[in-house]
């Protein structure tokens, strides 16, 4: 339905130009066939994912299109590393509203190919649409792992540990933060640790360096997106278990830790809130210390938080004094 | 930034009922992990593409959504189909306003679960996000040729003859017919005229059963999506050489034909409009018949429109009277 326009192939041009360096694998032919072709690694299974952002859903349309561009990745790469797997490579497809142009686009541009280059993932192809809607980026990732070997969320046994990587809370701190900057005086926040907790809502990091220790080591694994709350239940509920999480033992920043004790409510934020993109895993009781020596050696903290029960799905999370916690919103939904 | 809402679960699992039959394949998990897994056939590449559909601008809102679904699919089959590839399966990301229910999702689901049976292409995972802008479809499909066997765009030779699949311009002109019904008297077509027409521009024709063909004989492919004379442009450029189409050879269908008796003009119209989805292929003379043959036995027609000439990328086409003909707009872009 689009009528052709003059105009159209210098976008054309500039889009090629902005993210043909990212296209560095042979196999994308530098964006300029209609496909790309990739030989896949031997004895390995392909693992695929789309995970899509919206703006004023997932992003603010004000956030530095960079950061845009590597959240977009990173939450893709955040569900390999989960799964225990390596990134490939990624196909993009961008749809813009009219106003978005070179001032956008170029740094946009720069912040996916600084990610692509930093966790080895190449663009393989993509492609971009007109819209009057706000901007829609959605990424397919490829990543591989040896053969029948990629950790499922379905596999935790009773008697598994529950871990988690890095800190729980940071970046649904840092969205309020976002929102409502007075919440950092009421926190009593050092300027560092209002900058940490953005920092985290901006830009995560997904734990592609435990890949392999997950493979090894995890009964079943997912990334912490919806929360950790909600997120475990979706685990519990595959795996046919139940799990029992003490929250005095979720790792939190010291950001967070100190938001806490001054506003002791945001256990709910902090375990129900979303965009954590730390690794969630059910890990057998004799694995647990090659796991953490594992992780540890690349710099990648694992915390044990609770453990796998017999069940049908309950996420229960106990507080310091052994009560229920109930929450009232265990999970973001991304639906 | 999307807040918790218990209504969301509700929908997630709308979502999940009506894809999830589409999830055939073991590797995708029942949906229910957060990737799929898939062992690349041996001693093949994987073809990647990924393309993206926007209401108001490649479809109308008010298409039927089981249509729209299979479009969205095809257009991408389509380019495997080009590339000498045989489907593998996709991923689905789905953005969608806030009015879209389970009366639009259902036909769309339907409409995508019948092709991807038809086409044996499954779902292996996908992302629904809400809007405040127009249905937003993206699909990334996997694809998988011959090691090295992918059938590229660059790799046309002088002296090569230039063919296409099925007819040309039908799309285009169903696309006025859509439009402007008044159109259709104008141009004196029986009903079934019309319909062909607007079928064609409503559910493309992917043609997957000539991928082995493409393969074995051609030295370059292409899909059409954007227009023969601007993809046959790409082509050229690409692969460094001019192409010469008498434009009295690209085959047409009846209702074209129809059209183009009333309505001279409508050359530009069927030579530069966009959604034919054939396959564009320069293949040598001595290939010809072989490759006639070949799709032949499995009902694709194949036309030889003209020959490729060395050259720099000149796609140019002669009328009946060997005069060069001058297209205003030689192509759409989905840019």
């Amino acid at each position: 339905m689009q009528e052709p326009q003059a105009a159209e192939a210098g976008e054309a041009r500039l889009i090629a130009r902005s993210f043909r360096p990212l296209a560095a694998h042979p196999g994308a032919f530098g964006l300029l066939d209609d496909a790309a072709a990739i030989a896949p690694p031997p004895g390995c299974d392909l693992v695929l994912k789309t995970d899509g952002v919206v703006a004023g859903m997932h992003f603010f349309p004000e956030d530095p299109p960079d950061t845009v561009a590597r959240k977009a990745l990173r939450v893709n790469l955040s569900d390999l590393a989960a799964k225990g797997a390596s990134p490939l490579g990624f196909l993009l497809t961008l749809v813009l509203p009219p106003e978005i142009g070179d001032a956008w686009l170029a740094p946009f541009a720069r912040g996916l190919g600084s990610d692509a280059a930093h966790f080895a993932c190449p663009l393989f192809g993509g492609d971009t649409d007109r819209t009057t809607g706000p901007i829609t980026i959605s990424i397919a990732m490829f990543g591989a792992v040896p053969h029948g070997k990629m950790v499922r969320r379905a596999g935790a046994r009773p008697g598994d540990r529950v871990v988690v990587t890095g800190t729980i809370g940071d970046a649904a701190l840092g969205l309020i933060l976002r929102r409502e900057r007075s919440a950092a005086a009421r926190w009593g926040l050092a300027q560092s640790q209002q900058d940490h907790l953005m920092r985290r809502y901006l830009v995560p990091e997904p734990r592609i360096a435990i890949a392999e220790a997950l493979r090894a080591h995890a009964s079943a694994a997912m990334d912490v997106s919806d929360g950790l709350a909600g997120d475990l239940a979706k685990l519990c509920r595959v795996s046919g278990v139940a799990t029992d999480i003490e929250v005095t033992r979720v790792p939190l920043s010291d950001a967070a830790r100190a938001a806490l004790a001054k506003e002791p409510a945001l256990i709910e934020t902090i375990v129900a809130g979303g965009d954590d993109y730390e690794v969630l895993a059910c890990v057998p009781p004799d694995n647990l210390e090659a796991l953490r020596r594992q992780a540890t050696a690349v710099g990648v903290a694992i915390t044990d938080i609770g453990a796998v029960a017999a069940g049908q799905g309950q996420a229960r999370f106990v507080d310091a004094c052994g009560q229920p916690l109930a929450l009232a919103h265990p999970s973001f939904s991304h639906f």
